[in-house]
């Protein structure tokens, strides 16, 4: 029994009339509870016809797991102000928060739901024009303006100390960096994979990278990242972008953030090698996905840039060589942590359906083995490969 | 007026009474103000003949610069907590605490007036044999456990949050990274050294170097530092150690207190170039001092190294690889700290007896011109540094 929980729909409906003044007070609304994800529950709370919301409460636990691994309600307080700290530097990409309330742990939140998610649209191969842009000038922009080219002494350290989030990092740390390197029981793999991924636990060096990587999560407090930055935490449609769900939201290595988008960018070119539909579709797709990844990078990269140019406000961070070295550390990590998002939603605990989504065992073994290998190489060769042309190269010659 | 400040002699001994059993109820004490420090009042309370105990107070702004540079008093709750922690791991290298008492911002603590201060002690050069062990092995220790190899996630984090220090922060921040590499209001510097300062200023290649360091300093949270690890914040004696005032302590780089400690036995080295006394006594001594910087970095990392091997609890970070890339890592953080001490002990705002007693302006630009000379190599060079021989072999170049 948890006690904030709501009890019903008419608690639910209640708690958004007290707190917004979206509907009208003779609107009947109607509550569906939509939460696909794993540790809370979301609500759509919808006059029929007219305007809606999301209500999204947090459990103390995982909800898929349950009570065994108990989660803090503090995910909720830290995503309510991430969500505000996001929507001051790049308001077009995030939904728009009405309300927190910590006591019930809730969140009262534009609905996006005329969006698709992203995930689903990539594996239906839908072209979104503006998503590379969109998306590379998010990250830009909300990790410059929380890092400290952009904020005074105090000002970070106050933010670092309103994000320490150890529950979820935890998450991360454990799924990310451990259990795919190991034979560890929350492993979820495809029979005929078994001797990739047996290959990868006896491979020391990488292990060592992992380890790097590791470190670099655990320690390096740059920016405030999205900390969650999967295809299943953005809606779309053709001309919009928002990014949702920052409850894993902490101070951390600019990379993680943008490594988990190109992670997961590679993920579905991965899929797409073998999942339904007609060949030559697949593959020019595929190559689309590649034209993404160089446009995002671009856009992150020159957006980035151009900050750090204009706005950095320390004296000593002014410097021109230091802060394009910046740049290509920024892209080296992200190869890093994009190599650890393909291994760990392959052979880990959370799947993505870019891959479970194609139904013959052998053929997705092929489609796994695939991102396992891209995975290793980007760990691997990380700060050897110094453009995205090389990481273009890389790829093209995996598929040959 | 400061509310907290103890207002005289009796309220000094009426707190040590209240708060310890240290003296029988009919002693007669006698306090004595000692702080030769920047921004603390310290007492001693001693027995004539019998025992003493030292106070340490903070007021609400740096003492030598007065109340226009406000400080938090919570640095003494840092400094009692550091202390604290410390004394954990190497209790033989720390005072210990009696009591803290936060409203009063005051702490009681063990006097360690029958030791010298180590700078005193290099200057005199006075031999101490088991300095650059003691030191060592207090740096592995403390480093070591307040890590990630050592904390799990939540400990670590929860510490972070603890040791979160801006103020203390900001003076590192800034006096060590940026007043140095410009010309700022705040340096000192001795008037024929100023065409050496004026061409570090213009040294863009070396300030993209210390914006790196810089940027290491303010992100990553590796381990709780003392922060402020220099010769005056160590008392010695032949068979003694103790390292005292770690209110700068906050989750930092390793190898900033490892750097720190390295540039001050090199700011001696660079002083006694032209100190006085003979200068065969004088270049016997150098040689000594070299030979204690292979010895202070032989024990931190053999001992840093075993307990990495031996103790690490992350079995992600268990790697061996990893683990020697780490102490690698250190090393050359350790390089690059230590060329900045020196330089901002040489031009900056905070100057060291080891160059100012040297008497000649002349003789003492020369013995400043290589510790800047010096300082800019150790953070040009870093990562090309591969041992202690290199280190030895760049310095006993640079003497010729």
């Amino acid at each position: 029994m948890i006690e904030h929980k709501f009890n019903d729909d008419a608690a639910v409906i209640a708690f958004v009339r007290r707190h917004t003044r979206l509907f009208a007070e003779d609107a009947v609304l109607k509550v569906s509870e939509i939460g696909d994800g794993n540790i809370n529950f979301v609500y759509r709370v919808a006059e029929p016809g007219g305007a809606s919301v999301i209500v999204k409460q947090a459990l103390p636990y995982v909800r898929i797991i349950g009570e065994g691994w108990p989660l803090s309600l503090d995910r909720n307080r830290i995503e309510a102000e991430a969500l505000v700290l996001e929507a001051e530097h790049a308001g077009d990409w995030v939904p728009e928060v009405y309300h927190y309330e910590q006591p019930l742990a809730a969140i009262i939140m534009q609905d996006v739901g005329d969006h698709q998610n992203l995930r689903h649209a990539l594996i239906a191969r839908r072209h979104l024009p503006q998503l590379a842009e969109h998306l590379g000038l998010f990250m830009a922009r909300t990790l410059f303006h929380t890092s400290d080219m952009r904020l005074d002494a105090h000002q970070k350290k106050d933010l670092v100390k309103r994000f320490i989030n150890p529950d979820l990092c935890k998450i991360t740390e454990d799924l990310f960096f451990i259990d795919p390197f190991c034979d560890h029981e929350r492993n979820a793999i495809n029979p005929p994979l078994l001797p990739v991924a047996q290959a990868l636990w006896q491979d020391d060096l990488l292990k060592a990278e992992v380890a790097e990587l590791k470190y670099a999560f655990l320690n390096r407090a740059e920016a405030l990242l999205h900390g969650d930055l999967h295809s299943g935490s953005i809606f779309v449609t053709e001309n919009s972008t928002k990014v949702i769900d920052p409850e894993f939201a902490y101070f951390g290595p600019i990379g993680f953030d943008v490594g988990s988008l190109i992670g997961n960018l590679l993920l579905n070119w991965c899929g797409q090698h073998r999942l339904a539909g007609d060949e030559a579709e697949r593959e020019a797709w595929r190559d689309w996905l590649l034209v993404q990844l160089e446009k995002l990078w671009h856009h992150f990269s020159q957006e980035f840039g151009r900050l750090m140019r204009e706005d950095t406000r320390d004296p000593s961070l002014q410097n021109e060589h230091w802060q394009q070295r910046r740049l290509l550390h920024i892209w080296h990590d992200s190869l890093g942590f994009a190599g650890t998002e393909l291994i760990r939603r392959t052979i880990g605990l959370a799947h993505v359906a870019d891959l479970d989504m194609i139904e013959d065992e052998q053929q997705r073994a092929q489609a796994e083995a695939m991102a396992l290998h891209l995975g290793r190489e980007l760990i691997m060769e990380r700060t050897r490969i110094s453009s995205m042309e090389g990481l273009v190269d890389l790829i093209c010659q995996l598929n040959d």
